[in-house]
């Protein structure tokens, strides 16, 4: 094979098979070339990856070597993009009764959904994490981008027991907002024991739902490496009860009576610097 | 730019972008390259693609032309990939009470999704689909998978309003296994009148809640133009209310007394030479 026709075939590769360790044998054999020019066709996907802002090739040597594509949302690429999301979130006609705002729209767009969970990724990338966990049903979306960069599964806590879970553990928790009593259930089998994880959610106030989740996980001797969420915004009557997080974008001054609502980048710009 | 460097960026670009119309003098400006040398980068990812089985360019001439990547899966990945999805789900660790079938880890697989998203966009993407359209929880990932190749919205129906979604429009309807009177729920703003859409579900044996789903469309005079389903199985009390659907795979004789399961190719292969 031509390396412009090899060029095309890996980088596509490569795209569809994030953090996933391939050999230069791999490579070698598939694209019928060389060694040598697998190699200086890595560091040309490399570079322009780079270059690109789309994350950058980790070399792995030794016999047991490769590379692997670590997907990566540059921090202006983040922030263009999240400037954009606050731009659309700030449309009155998002307004819902109650201050809570529409964003199925945006939750149903699968290339914005695929960008939050870039950006997710490049945030959790160091982590080691095994597992994407989220509740049902908003959060789905996100934490599959999110697990697709980052090459795990994802694992959905749900509010109802279904036959097809099989066995499950519960919990009962207190939800902020309503302060109604509320059970979750994950599937035993979802999740093996002492998993790195992080959550994900579409929206967090007090946090009473991710603090279930926490509690959730506790009982799968889960550990939560990190938390994500698309968006926050301040409860009213209650005191944050998640201190540890990650939010792309931050809703404040939710103004009924006037129609207005104010959207700000959230907390990840600064967790970059890190 | 060089073409090598092109040839990287341009790819990227392209599968991060399927069905949508980029013109030719987008890519020569972005990648600071006259229009003959960029015509000639498309062809040779062109024949790349459809020389690894995932798709061609499609050209579009004229003044406002371009080229548009057309993701498919080849008849042939197809195969191979749910061969391999059949022996997963014959494993008989996976037989839960009732005769149900656990399959969240499949579903839990970012990777296998999108491949099963591959494959129903691949039959799909002849019929201009406006929208993809699932009911929560277990066919949400499918369904983004299936949009994010046709690069069109999800619309997640629901089994209970909330308040979040705005207005909603509801039905009622009586689901094929309990025989129980179900709601289901579609946000209002969530659809465009009219649009063309196909239905996306992880499992159907009558397909009570796939019929529920049509009727809830009518409401929005939608038009049902394919219906998708990952498994399908007999339903031994029920007759079928869905007829024109396809299937990846078929779980037949489920044997819950001797602990064997049996999992055939669904009908999506005949389908193929239409």
């Amino acid at each position: 094979m031509k390396r412009s026709d090899r060029l095309v075939a890996m980088t596509h590769y490569l795209v569809e098979h994030p953090m996933e360790l391939v050999s230069l044998p791999f490579f070698s054999n598939e694209y019928k070339a060389a060694k040598s020019s697998v190699s200086e066709d890595l560091a040309i996907v490399n570079k322009r990856f780079q270059q690109e802002g789309i994350g950058y090739l980790q070399s792995i040597s030794g016999a047991a070597g490769g590379v692997r594509y670590i997907p990566q949302f540059s921090s202006n690429n983040s922030e263009i993009f999240v400037d954009e999301l606050c731009e659309r979130l700030e449309d009155p006609s998002r307004l819902l009764p109650g201050g809570y705002l529409f964003m199925s729209d945006i939750l149903g767009d699968p290339s914005t959904v695929r960008n939050i969970g870039r950006i997710f990724a490049t945030e959790f990338s160091d982590l080691e994490i095994d597992a994407v966990v989220t509740v049902a049903t908003k959060g789905i979306p996100i934490a599959y981008a999110v697990a697709s960069f980052l090459n795990v599964p994802v694992v959905i806590v749900r509010r109802d027991p279904k036959v097809t879970e099989g066995s499950t553990v519960s919990i009962n928790y207190v939800s902020g907002s309503s302060r109604k009593i509320q059970t979750m259930v994950l599937s035993k089998r979802s999740l093996s024991e002492g998993a790195k994880v992080c959550i994900i959610d579409d929206f967090m106030k007090a946090g009473g739902t991710i603090n279930g989740m926490k509690n959730l996980l506790t009982e799968f001797n889960a550990h939560v490496a990190a938390i994500g969420v698309l968006a926050e915004a301040e409860d009213e009557d209650e005191e944050r009860v998640v201190d540890n997080y990650t939010s792309l974008v931050q809703i404040t001054n939710v103004d009924v009576k006037n129609n207005q609502i104010e959207v700000h980048k959230g907390n990840f710009i600064h967790n970059k610097g890190m």
